[in-house]
């Protein structure tokens, strides 16, 4: 079948754009199979005119010619700021052009006047990587969720926070150390001021509220708190009474309103957000069918965010190109094919059973390493004298048919008082 | 503006049906003005007369009736087994009607054949109720995902499982104990051979493998092993080690292909799929561009089915009414104001730094007291005899603004020696 084509054009080629750039051009195949469209990047812009090396020959270092080439469909909007981004969007919906964008600034300030021209036009617009990076929380809320009312959100929305806040409680750093150490990894700005007052979170914040609560909830609605001079003796003595410490944004309906807010918070350690460490974010939701939902996943990198701006740019595809949509179940793989379970590997846990005699350890270890099974830890338990002594053991990786004969051998030992328990790990 | 009408059809009024009929009488103006459409109830159907109560003078004992019924735009399957449902999903999808399904075993086994004559008749058919009840997993794999390869899934699919297995970990009951403990709190059925045996969770395995692998993966494609008989004694020793106890289901890309299995397994005991509790569900993915991802949620229950029962009817709806595309930003609540920020409550934690002398933590305790502020638990540490003393507090729920005027009546104290830190609780 012959596929149509969508002309995506891209402003803005750094970290995230030059992922999204990749992948269109690496994975055509694979969304062609799987949509039947063929999503061609036609020009792409960037302040940095050596950029013009990511596609040779389809660069233009103007941004307003990139949003009125007629070849373009889609115009994918990775610059930042919210004035300029403005103009050349407001100039691609103009032109009968959809936008993905993952500016979550343009969108906090500008959302409402770009979605009223882009609905007026009859165009579409996809943010999915302005809020979470690869987390689908807007689709989720959107789409997942429209037959609940939403009566609650926290969520883990800055990365580069929630890294120093991570290493602060892990390795007991000070906030400068800790600070030192996302610089030195790439996970913070030169000017990291955005993050640490909280002001990114805030304006992620305002799009989740408007999604969810329908709620038109700009910065200065939001109270705002930041992470700068946390001491590390708060994250300890926090931990004493068994709480952790991470940059929350909050929003819920209350008896007086909507409550929105950006602060550090203590969580209760058991809680699943306590679990979100170093540049993963999670947005945990309240709502009055589906009750209680966790999404987490990679807030930050041009990898996480490129994913999601690929999946919108598909999804408006689909939606422009009239292109079939994608069956229910996808093609099938020809490659997929089953893996002998006995060459499955993986660590496991044994419970042996053995009767109480000098030596029964030697002995299962000799059955165990003749299989090529090597033992990571081992604790043996005597309880009782005089009745079978409980061996526990957790091995290193090891092949599934190697496991069956080497806990067969053992069972077939005169010392075996019970059948091994078997357990394999998941890591 | 004049909506357009869904009619929709219903096989299937038990706790998830039942949710979903309540749900679109109930919301009916809600999801009106998120998509423009009327969602209207046409008929139901069920085995037992007595639910023509749900919705008197729509209902039939006949599903072929019900399928064949020309008011009905989507046919709303959400009965068990799998020769029956077959028959009448056929029919619908034969005149034309497209199909909302919870039904895991009959996607499973007949998904190919019900997908393929769908396409053919250019209908659609949504199954998101089908794994991971209110977990919008299969949406995130088709859509947010449709750029990635997926490279593994570890999943916690069953309901019944991971509540007698969090039961036995949490509360040191035994397996018959813990199963008993879910059969009266209605989480296991009369016969719990599916859910013991992991059978139901290898359903749900096989229809995520189709979808996120493209590898036809039918049960015996899987090897399965279940919880039943499993011993407390292994879930202590595990603990020891660091690890806890899941139902897992697992599918991931080898050299040798794809190896799919659901048994027992032992996670790190920081894994977050290890804080996935009671009767919740999660999935854990790992792709080439997304990275790592948890989606986790109600597994169970009317409401969380129903609620992806009702996001399928909405997509469905939209895709055949051809109502207008809800647009990026739903409509405003006018009901959405502001609450007045001095009115949020919550728990805080309390640093305070005072001198070295005796009464004054009762100083403190007074003047919280007058604003109102209930001291939940206190530990105060003395390091340096003479030096300033920290005195950490967790509180009561507390007004914004009561806790403002007691922070600055306490920071004026004589006692001060440096302004008192606040964080926040969130629960």
């Amino acid at each position: 079948m012959a596929e149509r084509r969508v002309g995506v054009g891209l402003i803005g080629c750094g970290t995230v754009g030059g992922r999204v750039l990749t992948a269109l051009v690496e994975r055509r195949a694979l969304l062609a199979a799987r949509t039947g469209l063929l999503f061609e990047p036609v020009v792409i812009c960037d302040k940095d005119p050596s950029r013009e090396a990511l596609l040779p020959g389809r660069f233009t270092a103007d941004p307003m010619a990139a949003a009125a080439d007629p070849r373009v469909d889609i115009l994918v909007e990775l610059t930042g700021g919210v004035e300029g981004p403005l103009r050349f969007v407001r100039e691609a919906v103009r032109r009968g052009k959809s936008v993905v964008t993952a500016n979550k600034a343009l969108l906090s300030e500008q959302g409402e006047d770009i979605f009223r021209r882009a609905e007026r036009a009859g165009v579409h617009v996809g943010f999915e990587a302005s809020v979470g990076g690869a987390v689908p929380v807007i689709k989720a809320i959107r789409e997942s969720f429209v037959g609940n009312r939403v009566t609650r959100l926290l969520a883990i929305l800055n990365g580069t926070t929630n890294f120093i806040l991570s290493r602060m409680t892990r390795d007991r750093l000070s906030f400068a150390e800790a600070l030192a150490s996302a610089r030195s990894r790439g996970y913070a700005e030169a000017d990291p001021t955005l993050d640490l007052s909280g002001m990114d979170a805030a304006h992620k914040l305002s799009i989740l509220c408007r999604l969810a609560f329908g709620a038109r909830t700009a910065l200065r609605d939001i109270h705002v708190e930041g992470i700068a001079g946390m001491d590390s003796i708060d994250i300890a003595f926090a931990a004493e009474f068994g709480f952790r410490v991470k940059l929350l944004a909050v929003a819920e309906r209350t008896p007086r309103g909507l409550s929105a807010r950006v602060h550090p918070a203590l969580l209760p350690a058991d809680h699943i957000l306590s679990l979100v460490e170093d540049v993963y974010n999670a947005v945990y939701l309240e709502g009055d069918m589906f009750g209680k939902t966790l999404l987490f996943g990679e807030g930050a990198g041009g990898d996480a965010a490129a994913s999601s701006v690929v999946a919108d740019i598909v999804e408006i595809g689909l939606k422009i190109a009239g292109g079939r949509a994608p069956a229910a179940f996808p093609p099938l793989d020809p490659k997929a094919v089953r893996a002998p379970f006995g060459e499955t590997a993986g660590r496991s846990y044994f419970r042996f059973t053995a009767v109480d005699k000098p030596g029964v350890l030697a002995g299962i270890s000799r059955v165990l390493g003749r299989n090529g099974i090597s033992i990571a830890s081992v604790m043996q338990k005597q309880e009782d004298p005089g009745k079978p002594v409980p061996i526990v053991m957790v091995t290193q990786a090891a092949r599934e048919r190697d496991i069956a004969r080497a806990l067969a051998a053992v069972d077939r030992l005169s010392i075996a008082a019970a059948p091994t328990v078997r357990l394999r790990i998941a890591d």
